[in-house]
């Protein structure tokens, strides 16, 4: 049902290599990023497990042909060439980088090599998938660099752009180190945890705050987050205050949060109630995080909504994915463009880590001393070789990859051989 | 299946209501985006179809059900409200402006009558379907405006945030007024048309440039567009005009595309393909488009990717749901919040529009005469007034908006009973 997610070209390119007989021609494909966007130091991969699972698992069904037919850009096709989509299942490699993974522009976050159409075809799918998540798990890191410690919570899916991504978002942001989401696709589907108590239609709903309060504390027992700026927050937190236990905290989404977190943690103190803890929320972003973090404010968890589920200030990557090798018959070639502007490095890739810098050689090259590999085979011949699914470690890995390697300027260099390939003029 | 696509607060304030014997109680919410972003005149509004689906199939499944027991956040939650959530249907109303409405900040895109567990749990669906494809829609007009007549095609489904955003942003950029999509779902699920060739792996495939047109013609015929910047944008375009016909015409995705459009379009006429067309593309905006178009660039198409299917400049809109009346047995209150700079207007509200300005009055009062009601009513009773499916229609629509009322500073008043209703204290 998901092979349709793509560009036509894709598909009309599928076409045009069947006909030019280049169906056993075998292609090397890399997804890389071209430039960091402003702001951002690294990457954080994310969206590897739903990339396995495409490629997996893609298949055109008989709708899916019937459509593709009757359009008019597959006028020319050959029958046959129906019947090979009508079979056609992916057989190829992935090598890829571990979600969590920290790395830089030019870096390839994947490496796909299968006959050429099925090489083509998965294009679309996995900049969206992999792009998108990426995105989110790299703004996640900085949210959560911001918050020095304190928890982030992912608040962002009525901003996503539609439910779907609203979801995924609360999957990458768990892997970059929030503590959950508010999303309840998320925690099933993906098993992270899951946030949320009430909204201000709550509060509204009753004709006197207190008994929203009240009737909270019935619901949610030692759970109980109270929202208290639905009129005015301090009167809300007193009337918080005086209700007492079970209270897990109170939320402020309004206002300024440095002045209301400290009356409203005073209130709370002079109460007793020094255990409830104090969230924000209200278009928070890592600089307003920042601020409150650095005039002690005492907010003890940020809920972060738009500027994480959209990457506000970065909205997108720019990922590609680009032909590195073709093999046709016994005859082999490095493939780049050059277009002005948006040259390609030829040769498939792979990224060797040291300590204080990565270096990308040929994966032909025989590997440098002392380097870890961070291209890892996931799929060989069609068939998945690992089981993509913890999340947990996924989460453990980020974390220290993140503290090794998330820092700004971090080196990338070039191999000679890889060099001289791209430059062949050059000394 | 979408029903946990929601944040987790709706389904425990859901549980909420029904402890509190509150499950009869019916509530009125508005969705209105409360500022416009930057550089954005007015909305187009987007989604509504997708939003009448999911209210009018919205089910919890055994699956769904047993998921949300086991959460902590409902230990305290008995037994019956998940007899009472597995039967769950949406039996309220909705009002909405019809999609291709031109709407301005704070008017309601649609308003929501239902059992009040029945109009909290939609919200996030809604906020996430219709804020995102109205911020589709809206940027695709900025896009077509600076394009002064030129066809844009919408090409962003690989930058969109996750394959699903691309697939409705093909619609949103259709219905707004693009000529098509590049997306294949879009054009299956929704009928809008598609469009797409060859990429740069198609030309670097082959071994030579020459063998990758010729072939493209051979695959496309009369609807073959060359993309002719792989290695050198001039050498490209003598080598598709040297080539000849049938060529629908060529495309140029990098370099300086003033320059580059009149160059090419010279090495095309002088070859006598004057009826051959210019496809530009490359992180293509508003802006890079004005300056084109002021520019006379001989550019017919322009291709769009980033910068529409992510609204980059504005990636979220603030659109929220807010709950603006409340029936309680036959106890009936406005209800509206007042926290520091999210002030909401209570009741229920139509939109009056006249020539020169639109006006926001109480559902309840006379209609003023001589205006147009913006919000129809399209679900009754839970049941489906409306056939939401007729894309052209919307398209034309939204195009006859747009030129009606798609102007900066046009003025939204109040009526004096609403008015008096938000400031009780005011003269």
């Amino acid at each position: 049902m998901r092979a349709l997610f793509t560009d036509l070209y894709q598909l009309t390119m599928a076409a045009g290599y069947w006909m030019a007989g280049k169906s056993a021609d075998v292609a090397t494909f890399e997804l890389f990023v071209r430039r960091l966007p402003p702001r951002r130091d690294y990457l954080l991969v994310c969206g590897l497990e739903q990339a396995i699972e495409y490629l997996s698992t893609l298949r055109f069904t008989g709708r899916d042909i019937d459509y593709l037919r009757q359009l008019p850009q597959f006028d020319l096709v050959p029958d046959e060439f129906w019947v090979y989509l009508s079979n056609f299942r992916f057989t190829g490699d992935l090598w890829a980088a571990p979600e969590g993974s920290v790395l830089f522009a030019g870096e390839p976050l994947l490496t796909l090599r299968a006959p050429i159409i099925e090489a083509q075809i998965p294009e679309t799918y996995l900049l969206g998938m992999i792009g998108f998540q990426t995105l989110i798990a790299s703004k996640a890191s900085r949210l959560l660099r911001a918050a020095a410690g304190r928890d982030v919570v992912e608040f962002g899916c009525r901003r996503a752009h539609a439910p779907e991504a609203g979801c995924l978002a609360g999957r990458a942001a768990y892997i970059a180190g929030c503590a959950g989401t508010s999303n309840v696709e998320a925690g099933r589907r993906f098993a992270v945890p899951v946030f949320g108590t009430a909204a201000h239609s709550w509060v509204l709903s009753f004709e006197h705050e207190q008994d929203a309060f009240a009737q909270l504390q019935q619901l949610l027992g030692p759970r109980t987050v109270q929202l208290i700026d639905t009129y005015d927050t301090l009167a809300g937190a007193r009337l918080a205050a005086h209700l007492g236990p079970p209270l897990m905290g109170v939320r402020l989404d309004s206002g300024d949060l440095l002045t209301l977190s400290r009356d409203v943690r005073r209130i709370l103190d002079d109460a007793g109630l020094s255990s409830a803890r104090i969230m924000a929320t209200n278009d928070l972003d890592e600089d307003s995080i920042a601020a409150l973090v650095a005039a002690g404010a005492p907010i003890d968890i940020f809920g972060v909504g738009t500027s994480l589920a959209t990457s506000f200030d970065a909205p997108a990557l720019s990922a590609v994915y680009k032909m590195v090798e073709i093999q046709s018959g016994s005859s082999h070639r490095f493939a780049s463009k050059r277009s002005e502007g948006k040259q390609t490095l030829p040769g498939a890739k792979q990224i060797y880590r040291f300590p204080d810098h990565d270096l990308l050689a040929l994966q032909a090259e025989p590997p440098p001393p002392g380097a870890e590999k961070l291209l890892h085979p996931v799929i060989a011949g069609g068939e998945v070789l690992v089981d993509g699914k913890n999340l947990q470690h996924m989460r453990d890995y980020a974390r220290d990859q993140i503290r090794r390697y998330g820092h700004p300027h971090r080196r990338v260099e070039l191999s000679e051989s890889l060099a001289r390939l791209a430059h062949p003029t050059q000394p």
